[in-house]
């Protein structure tokens, strides 16, 4: 029998109601003929109260002990689930991290999966049981509890997809789709039929919130169809897998964009004083993410280097290069804020030289200013103006007939 | 190193506050040159939100998910006492029951702890953690997440120190230890500093909520110490053990009441219809729990069989009986309401006849009616009016010279 795993997203568990919905979904999977695993998100339904308590117990709680207890939250949610599922008179079960069989390792600071032991999921399956798993956790070689940190779940339900030799995994999320670019800021914006693990990639990337890039790239190492979908809609949704119909593979597939963006600007005497290694490392040292980093050589100019930044660590990063000037050895350092950036994603780009000339041109010919350009091999960045957000957006809309997607 | 396992009370957890002060006293045993683990109980922080929820989903939610979600209670609470320890710069580590190696049986409605493997406890003990565990709850062949019932955590914590070869189990609460009698009544009454585990047994069996007869019935049976002692102050406690000083032993060691007793009695027209059988079971099969059963057969006289039950199930035990008149064949039944248990305990009563006739010839020249008396091997229990209650407990605690206890 062919198996399906399908991701929940949180929304799923707001209320009873909603949860009354989602049983019928994965009811109706299971009457289709799949055998079906559900992995279940974290619900904000006890943990603040909780992390609060450890917080007044100790300033600086142990990762170990906030782990087990934020793994109750899953563990709670999965329960839920397969209680609302029994109610309607299917055959469920709850299983957690461990009993899910996953096991974790820590390389380095990340928890990621390293082995799922399928037996018991299996055994559950064949019962004709709906297996509910808690997302996000596992155990390490010490049967310690872990947490699989940030895209946790969905990485959980490509790991556990992968590990029973299932057909797909369904990821739930609150909209129908990916779509060529936000509906709220492109008028033409559609659903994407189809796109290639790294379309998806580079779009999570950029920040699309729909699956952590992670799974992503697991689902893509092990060649395993994802499709992006309504929890609540019956519309179909869009297919993430290895290999796109070749020939109707646009240029560009899709356009992300990232509001408040800040420029920050290093400048130096002399190239001698520019270390971009310590300049960085400094930074990250300070959890300050950068993202585009453009340096200018130019002779008979004073070395500079600039890079983008979120808003929120903006005072951080200020208050860092102050305490570091002469560490640093830079003269000077100034800022713009009120930008945006706008990408482009699209295999096509890798077979098609020629895709930023031409984006750069749009944009020129729309008179919106390219502060800084940043370029993957199927990626372009620009950031903007973000008062010409909107505008640049639908513009590239238009450029790459992404409005005539025929897939 | 000898090791000592801690069970701690829900009031240790009602806030931040507390949960230092046991710090203070779980350290304390550790710098003694112990090596500790401590057992920790369910908590009133999040399980009655989690039930809602769950019944909101369905009116009849399985055993098995309900236990998965209760389970994470007392895990969290392990964590949370494991930060508060680190906190003070010691190690400790919390384990939830499967962590623990606790496995779990369910012969029939009950689970039982079926065996213990401690090597997981035994390491981070080696390592000098002191090592929390979560009370109550385990994992069954299956490895599905198994809870222990009614007693389970002063049974988690027996198991635990009999698996691990501790010296002694500590049953922290809020008394300074068990009196022999309520000081509340009792005026005279004081701390017992040791006693046998058949009297603690008939204490516990008696309504004392200090543990639950099931752990003392476990440490019974492989010989394992008890103090039970206060969680906050440092003054002896009383200890429980399986061979008291023989000379010094009294011949009653406690006095124990229980309020709110209702008299039932049903009453049949000849021999033939009355069966006891029919009766008790059809009560048990209500979940109708009956304490003492007097029967009366008096020649010319109809025969009677009398019950005490709680006043929380007599309206219940009334439907009961009047649903089943016809197939249990009484003839009438009538009730008595306004009584009180009081009973004397002691193993000395064993090679002491005449504890029993001392008891109602001095309860007669107080004027205390007798309504229905029980006995056992070490416990004398009558049923006298709510009213005379403390008389009756004033009295008793006199006549067998409770005041003059000397160990």
């Amino acid at each position: 029998m062919s198996k399906i795993v399908i991701k929940l997203d949180e929304h799923t568990f707001a209320s009873p109601d909603r949860i009354e919905r989602i049983t019928k979904k994965i009811i109706n999977e299971k009457n289709n003929g799949f055998e079906v695993v559900v992995v279940v998100p974290f619900i904000h339904l006890i943990d603040e109260k909780l992390r609060q308590y450890a917080f007044t117990l100790s300033e600086n709680p142990i990762q170990r002990e906030l782990d087990s207890i934020r793994s109750t939250n899953t563990q709670i949610t999965s329960s839920l689930l397969t209680i609302a599922l029994n109610k309607r008179g299917y055959n469920a079960v709850s299983l957690t991290g461990w009993q899910a069989g996953i096991s974790t390792i820590t390389p380095n600071r990340n928890v990621l999966i390293e082995h799922i032991e399928s037996e018991n999921i299996l055994s559950h399956l064949r019962n004709g049981e709906i297996t509910i798993i808690a997302g996000g956790q596992g155990i390490d070689e010490n049967n310690n509890i872990t947490l699989l940190g940030e895209g946790g779940v969905e990485t959980t339900a490509v790991g556990v997809a992968v590990a029973i030799d299932a057909e797909r995994v369904e990821i739930y999320t609150n909209e129908t789709g990916v779509f060529t670019a936000d509906p709220k800021i492109v008028k033409d914006a559609h659903q994407i039929k189809q796109m290639s693990y790294d379309e998806m990639l580079e779009l999570s990337l950029l920040g699309s919130k729909i699956i952590h890039p992670r799974a992503v790239e697991l689902a893509k190492k092990y060649n395993m169809t994802i499709v992006i979908g309504s929890s609540t809609e019956n519309v179909p949704g869009t297919v993430i897998k290895g290999e796109v119909e070749m020939e109707r593979n646009l240029i560009v597939r899709g356009i992300a964009y990232e509001t408040d963006i800040i420029r920050l600007t290093v400048g130096y005497d002399s190239y001698e004083q520019a270390s971009l290694a310590s300049l960085f490392t400094t930074l990250a040292d300070n959890n300050i993410n950068v993202d585009i980093i453009v340096q200018a050589v130019i002779d008979g100019v004073k070395p500079t280097v600039s890079f983008s930044i979120d808003k929120e660590v903006f005072a951080e990063a200020i208050k860092v290069l102050e305490m570091n000037k002469q560490l640093l050895g830079f003269s000077f350092a100034d800022f713009e804020v009120g930008l945006a950036k706008v990408s482009i994603v699209g295999s096509g780009m890798v077979s098609n030289p020629g895709v930023a000339a031409r984006m750069f041109d749009r944009l020129k010919n729309e008179q919106i200013q390219v502060k800084m350009v940043s370029t993957s091999e199927i990626k372009v960045s620009v950031v903007v103006p973000q008062d010409d957000m909107v505008r640049a957006a639908n513009a590239l809309h238009d450029e790459f007939n992404l409005v005539e997607e025929l897939v």
